[in-house]
């Protein structure tokens, strides 16, 4: 038995994130990767020097094919089911960062099916207006409006449905049983939906009537759907897609993963500042029990729920991440001005996301595709 | 073991209907049902008098609602796979006398991915171009064009796939292994497939917002799909629809089931006249080997295709039908002289429908939802 699991719709126990390149077959980003990726950016994004983004499929084949001129897209995307969190930042800053060094066209789908299908209790059109909200979260993070492409696969089934047969037809029973943990029991829309969320892995081949190759920056646990996908879209005849795979930002009380649906543990980016306060107040820090022990033995950064926001999200600088790091090590910062600075930062994001927001509304419908 | 078996992909052995009514625990049309709906309508039709639309699911239902002055509209369709044939023909021509007669609102499915799921060797696009055949011969069979909707699956799915989530969300894999024989190699596609054919029995109380009646007419291989779907429709708190449910037209060896998929056998509505006189002179008759001995013993219509097609189909008078049969039976109507009647019959009608079709192919595209 593992001691952790890792599936598009649980993560459970301490993940050891070596241990789950081994199991799901795919490759660690070594500093070689990095050193080649480098080449063709001003500067590697943090999330990269700071294996947060730490694994991939063909991500060498995608740099073979930028090398030889042959531009590829971006396909990343949220399911909805609550209000966006800090945690769902990390694939938009990711990608819109890459949009802009690779001049990329980016595809986000917005499943408004999956959590109806995958969850008990939720209903459609809660869903579909949290869709349009992260939508318009997503936008607000500054993606360039000529190229990047919005859509929700219940508005947008006319182009979705049909290319999604196509991958069904390749995939069986015994796949999503053996990948996905499936049973007996299962609803059959649930069952299908895999098919839903690999279209976009090889749309824009379908539309150009050319192999077109696509990258998909994505947390790690949905990389299962891509391991059916990728065979299924080989048989269609279109290039496998390439997968760059994230650690799961840690909830407040240091488990695992960040998720939506356990409000207590979960910053949503529509927080109030209060609110924000008090949940960071909360959190889990690698500290001593009291100030004293603190500033004797020192803190783990690694432990820290605090730290590891800076390193996820809120302190791009990598010195001055350092300084953090140290101060938690060294017992100079203690657990509640650590907490304050945070909520500080969080909320000045939060504010400034907000008026982009209400500075974006206006230009959703420019980004949606139907 | 049964010796028949019948599923919407698979016919065979010679079926008994009386133990199939008590198999898919449906209801036979009794007579009266007959003089219920008789007083509703000028005549009935002789699909109905000659019991061949032989049972149903609350079709008494639809009749009290009916009688309450809450309308009921007809769902049908058809799965492109190759042209159409002579057996396609029923539902059409019993759903457009049941729209005359009922005023009734039309909604014809034509499912464009569905033998592509369910057979090994067709391609998508194949498909899609005998769907748009398939809609003109339907149209040109004489529907109301004011009341008569027609949809691809593909190209209908904006609407079709959010409905067929939801039908979806109420039905596991047990369900449609127990129903129509799934295996664990069957594909994801095919598994999620019924969602979608169940979603026009219940489309129209979700776009007028308050429940309206369906009544179903279809062959009976199609009741399992609706056997699903009716309690997962009750479910989302939708009318179960009626469904009313025909034999099969037999093939033109007699076996039980005419499909398009079997041209030697098979009449399409495309055939020449050539062609249809050699199909016709090749068909099963109910007749002795010999003229002779035909004219002393005299022949069984119930197994002569030739007597069937009329029944089916060729002769909607009942008196003149039964000096065919009793021509048959008494050894006076030689298979010669028969097959060649029968012939001239089929090429009179489809000469007048190919006309029909050149009037309405600039029409096609009034009846089409996308």
């Amino acid at each position: 038995m593992d001691d952790f699991h890792v599936d598009p719709w649980k993560v459970e126990g301490k993940v050891d994130y070596d241990e789950l390149i081994k199991k799901f077959g795919i490759t660690k980003i070594d500093n070689e990767l990095l050193e080649r990726m480098k080449k063709h950016v001003k500067k590697l994004h943090y999330l990269l020097t700071r294996d947060i983004y730490f694994a991939n499929r063909d991500l060498n084949w995608i740099l073979d094919e930028y090398e030889k001129g042959n531009k590829f897209y971006i396909y990343t995307g949220i399911a909805p089911s609550g209000s966006m969190t800090l945690a769902h930042l990390i694939p938009f800053v990711f990608t819109q960062w890459l949009q802009k060094e690779f001049d990329a066209e980016v595809y986000i789908q917005i499943p408004d099916e999956e959590k109806y299908l995958a969850k008990k209790n939720i209903d459609l059109e809660t869903i579909h207006r949290l869709a349009y909200e992260d939508a318009l979260h997503i936008i607000s993070l500054g993606f360039n409006q000529d190229k990047t492409k919005i859509f929700f696969d219940t508005e947008y089934a006319n182009t979705l449905y049909k290319q999604a047969v196509r991958v069904a037809k390749h995939i069986t029973f015994s796949n999503v049983k053996d990948a996905f943990g499936m049973t007996n029991e299962t609803n059959i829309g649930w069952i299908f939906y895999t098919s839903m969320q690999a279209v976009p892995a090889f749309l824009k081949s379908v539309e150009e009537k050319r192999n077109v190759p696509c990258l998909i920056p994505l947390a790690v646990d949905q990389d299962v759907h891509f391991r059916l996908a990728r065979d299924a879209i080989a048989k269609l005849g279109y290039y496998k897609p390439a997968v760059i795979h994230a650690k799961f930002l840690p909830a407040l009380n240091g488990s695992q993963k960040m998720s939506a649906s356990d409000p207590l543990n979960t910053i949503y980016l529509n927080d109030d500042e209060e609110t924000v306060q008090k949940k960071i107040q909360r959190a889990l820090t690698g500290q001593q029990a009291t100030a004293e022990l603190q500033k004797k033995y020192g803190g783990d950064p690694e432990k820290c729920v605090v730290c590891q926001y800076y390193k996820y999200l809120f302190e791009p600088d990598d010195s001055k991440l350092e300084q953090i790091f140290d101060g938690e090590r060294n017992g100079t910062l203690l657990a509640g001005e650590h907490k304050k600075d945070l909520a500080k930062r969080i909320n000045e994001f939060l504010k400034d996301h907000k008026n982009k927001i209400e500075q974006n509304r206006n230009k959703l419908e420019k980004y949606i595709l139907r």
